[in-house]
């Protein structure tokens, strides 16, 4: 054990900088990170080896910080780690800094963005998980507050961790006893923590937080072969310790010194040495990630007198893709057999991951993928991504590279129930900024968009059907991100109706009625639902007899994909009339044809609205 | 003990009518059925008191099926029970029948929609949590499948059992060991459910469920006095229990039987007198929710030169209100200070519910709540009640009453950075019909709307600001759903800013300033923005010298107020262009002003956006 007023001067000096660089914000959380100084500076000091040129270096150890309001922490550990003057922390919350007041991608040693909490074991999971299939010999640590462990998604990262025992991952649970707006569920009691890790099945290590020594012992012991189980250490600490005007006081979460109790803090400090700092060791090999290169295609053949579910012909896809594209992960929540994501596992089981039915956790796991590289593919129920919706949101401000796949989309599942239909699924993908989303109607365009959704760099939601449809494409046809395909179209249209997935056909359905009776009408698959095909959109408009655009969808009329083409069209002047035709009342068993009927986007409905929005002609 | 013989009989009855409602549904679960029918037998037959001709009556036992896949074993013990001829549940899934594949309000009997699994057990806490505060003696029991424990709202929900000492709650966990997919993750390893079920505060039995003596006792041994712990029954089960073809076999999971099979599965029952029922005990007093009546009204005293942060006037305002509307209880997730309902909280503290940081078990939590006639009102940061997206999904479906509070909207929060923006908020209420969405932008009109959002029957979302804003409007002021206030206006308008919260001031600020340059706009404050004032809107297109709308929000792009309003003027056939100027990137940490300006929503941006909308005049 190494000199422990030098270590102990080290924390000290980390607190320094975490209370001088939250006084220059003026806001932040301190006193949280005073708490885990010591914890983390043993960390950092002598057990955390990463090379700091190559933070994505497979061979580095990770470190996630999941209570991520303690981001001075964080942005202090990798200063004293010779990352950057430790001056610039000082920027911290300003406009222009990679300090935000959560952790970003602005800073690069961030293995993710952080700040919702409960998220940063999934991460750690997914990181830690990743390495064990490759086979690398590092760590992931993960700092939790005591607060977040209340969040079920702790447990639904601790139940998988066990599960696939991941006895390179390493928790360190910082149990300061306060939360934002009073006292903990549990206080000190370090027990009830610990006999929920070893229920979830960890390897626990109880010790006092601020024991420099105990710390020291407990990483030893982490570090050690673990037979199967991640380690969890739970450490009993103190919120602002090493300032006795902040120690185990309540009402100081989230505030910062003013200039003069700063100095009077740093008084308390004592004497230190500045010029402090941890020499982490690199590892001495560097992997970095293979990034992927050209365009995936795709060629499955299709029977043209045949129906398919979109549903499983995305599994027929990926499974093909998957063969060249080694990035390919695929993780699923216990529904293979309905996303068939099952074909993917039958072929490639190294590269596919069962989350079972956690949907929070497989998506804050496919993050700690996605930053080491890989392209993870999500796929569930489409209404059942909802029950990850924080996460999918913080997966994108962490940018990271995921394509998510909801199946079971609308009411046109039929007899299972408002609960099983994926009716918000667009509005929940199509609020965050540069998403693309898909929503192919048939068998073709799905196998093509699945190839362009894991070639594009970004995050790609798709959206695949329950019951079978025939073919509306043949092989040679091309699909883009931003396009759309005409199905109808005549010199004697006399207005757009754009429909997506399901209601394609309805649309047509719709369109061969009315054709018999005179009335032509325009129809467009929106196989790309955003970026939408404004161009396309205003040429039907500007070509039809009359300035109208139906839009039907098996969606909630909010948010869906009427709302973006409603958008696409009005963004300058023009005369014409939006017809917005989507699920607008909660839903319920019943056959198909009854549930499109009802909600009012089956062809029939669509017959009748085109109907009454055509100006009846004036008889002379 | 009873005659076993007779209770085996009336368990295979209920195995009977699961089998014959799912094979005349063509889909459903009746495996997952099975493996609980002789849990629920004993249950119902022997220790579920409960009014048929009151399924609200307080006193009643609650019976929460948190796995809803099972919904023909619900429908079967009711019908069992003598709620309606079992015949009835033949109609399974039909489009007209209260038997939905999974429970929703149509069956009265439900005490919550279910089906989006891994939530149950969060209801049936929030009707034990309720008959703890109102001293009422009765027994709230959950039947929860093995799959649905990998959930972490499972585990937020046992945390708040164990933590509220709710010995009134009963959990029957039926261990069937086989998932959808293929095997649970623990599969009949009894001891993995008890450790995680006894480290979270629970009294825990283990028996053999199908073994009605075990049951009998361990239902006996549940009842007694618990010593403040709730109680787990951990069951090991068979799936498909009592047809020797479907025991424990995979592939059984959503499918049912054909009739010849039905007819062979019957056979194995054997002879069963099909006569028998439940008689259920009624408690022996009635007491119903008693509703609010009247209008709510506030007056709370503002002073016109202050500025006040409408979430703090928020908490005065449901603190008010909670001296008359005694129905009201709040839900926290450990915000109470930056929310303000710890006002509420020192008020009121017996209609205080303190969830920590789990908002998805609050979220269900105030489902239980709602059903009993409660007004819950739960509030959080507005980003992560996206944590709990599915939950409010299903609270929709459970036509629950709750009033949700979003604090610390959009990029106006400033330095914390994105990951605590509200800003998809408006999308995820604004996707479920009838939900009323407010936004006021100041004191008066945030008290006044806290007032019409608890006298609304059915959800309503408010989204209240960080900052400060000065006063719009005096006390006479009224506010109504569907109404908005226009704060400019002459008879030289040239064009229409429709604005929202913080954004209001924003517009203010551009239309003083491009009066300056004999410019005159329209402002209007759109407080409410779902459902959003169309005629308002349209009036302003009409009136305005160009037909131009723009929205100014502090929300993303996609799904909020602008996609509102431009679905409301476009309906119908007219000239006009509408610029939507929202958050189109992912913001960072910065000062508010800063941060305004960078999403392009500040005063500034509005003034451009207006100068560049106005056509150029044709100088002679």
């Amino acid at each position: 054990m190494e000199n422990h007023k030098e270590l102990q001067e080290k924390a000290n000096l980390v607190r320094k900088w975490c209370l001088r660089s939250t006084t220059a914000a003026g806001s932040g959380h301190p006193t949280s990170c005073l708490s885990a100084a010591d914890l983390t500076t043993v960390l950092f000091d002598k057990y955390f080896n990463y090379d700091l040129n190559n933070p994505l270096n497979l061979h580095n150890d990770r470190f996630v910080l999941s209570k991520g309001h303690a981001a001075p922490l964080l942005y202090t550990l990798f200063g004293m780690a010779g990352a950057y003057p430790l001056e610039e922390t000082l920027s911290l919350r300003k406009f222009d800094s990679r300090f935000e007041g959560h952790p970003t991608p602005k800073f690069i040693y961030a293995e993710a963005s952080t700040g919702s909490l409960g998220q940063g074991l999934s991460v750690g999971a997914g990181l830690a998980l990743l390495a064990k299939r490759e086979h690398i010999d590092n760590k992931t640590f993960i700092l939790l507050g005591d607060g977040e462990l209340a969040e079920g998604q702790v447990w639904e990262a601790a139940n998988f961790a066990g599960y696939h025992r991941l006895d390179n991952l390493i928790a360190i649970a910082d149990i300061n006893r306060l939360a934002q707006s009073g006292p903990t569920m549990f206080g000190h009691d370090l027990e009830k923590y610990a006999d929920r890790f070893r229920a979830f099945g960890f390897e626990v290590i109880e010790i006092d937080g601020h024991n420099l020594q105990a710390i020291d012992d407990a990483f030893q012991q982490a570090m050690s072969k673990q037979q199967g189980k991640p380690v969890a250490i739970i450490a009993e600490t103190i919120k602002g310790k090493g300032i006795s005007f902040l120690e185990d006081k309540e009402g100081w979460h989230g505030k910062t010194l003013d200039e003069a109790q700063l100095e009077k803090a740093l008084a308390e400090l004592g004497a230190i040495d500045d010029e402090l700092r941890f020499h982490l060791k690199a590892p001495t090999t560097t992997l970095l990630p293979v990034h992927s290169n050209g365009i995936a295609s795709i060629n499955l053949p299709f029977n043209k007198e045949e129906t398919y579910p979109t549903r499983e012909v995305f599994g027929l896809a990926i499974t093909e893709l998957g063969k060249d594209h080694k990035n390919i992960y695929v993780l699923d929540a216990d529904v293979k057999n309905s996303t068939f994501t099952l074909d993917f596992l039958n072929a490639f089981s190294e590269r596919f991951v069962e989350c079972f039915i956690a949907e929070q956790n497989m998506v804050s796991v496919a993050v700690g993928l996605s930053r080491l590289g890989k392209i993870p593919v999500v796929a569930t129920f489409a209404a059942f991504l909802t029950r990850a919706a924080d996460q999918i949101r913080m997966a994108r401000v962490s940018e990271a590279n995921i394509k998510f796949v909801g199946s079971h989309v609308g009411v046109s599942i039929g007899e299972d129930g408002p609960s099983q239909m994926g009716l918000e699924d667009i509005a929940l993908f199509g609020t965050l900024p540069n998403t693309v989303i898909f929503q192919p109607a048939e068998a073709v365009s799905t196998a093509k968009l699945t190839a362009l959704m894991v070639d594009h760099h970004g995050m790609v939601y798709m959206r695949t059907l329950r019951s079978k449809t025939p073919l509306l494409y043949d092989d040679q046809e091309v699909f883009e991100i931003g396009g759309s395909k005409l199905l109808r179209q005549s010199s004697e249209d006399q207005l757009t109706i754009a429909a997506t997935g399901v209601t394609v056909f309805e649309a047509l359905k719709a369109a061969d009625q009315l054709k018999e009776e005179g009335i032509y009408v325009r129809v467009l698959d929106c196989y790309c639902i955003c970026p939408i095909d404004k161009t396309t959109l205003l040429n039907c408009i500007a070509e039809t007899l009359y300035p109208i655009l139906i839009t039907v969808e098996d969606h909630f009329a909010h948010g869906g994909m009427g709302d973006f083409a409603t958008a696409a069209v009005t963004s300058s002047e023009r005369t014409l009339q939006v017809k917005k035709m989507a699920v607008s009342h909660i839903s319920r068993s019943g056959k198909m044809e009854e549930l499109l009927e009802d909600a009012g986007i089956s062809a029939s409905a669509i017959v009748n609205m085109v109907r009454s929005s055509i100006p009846v002609p004036i008889t002379p």
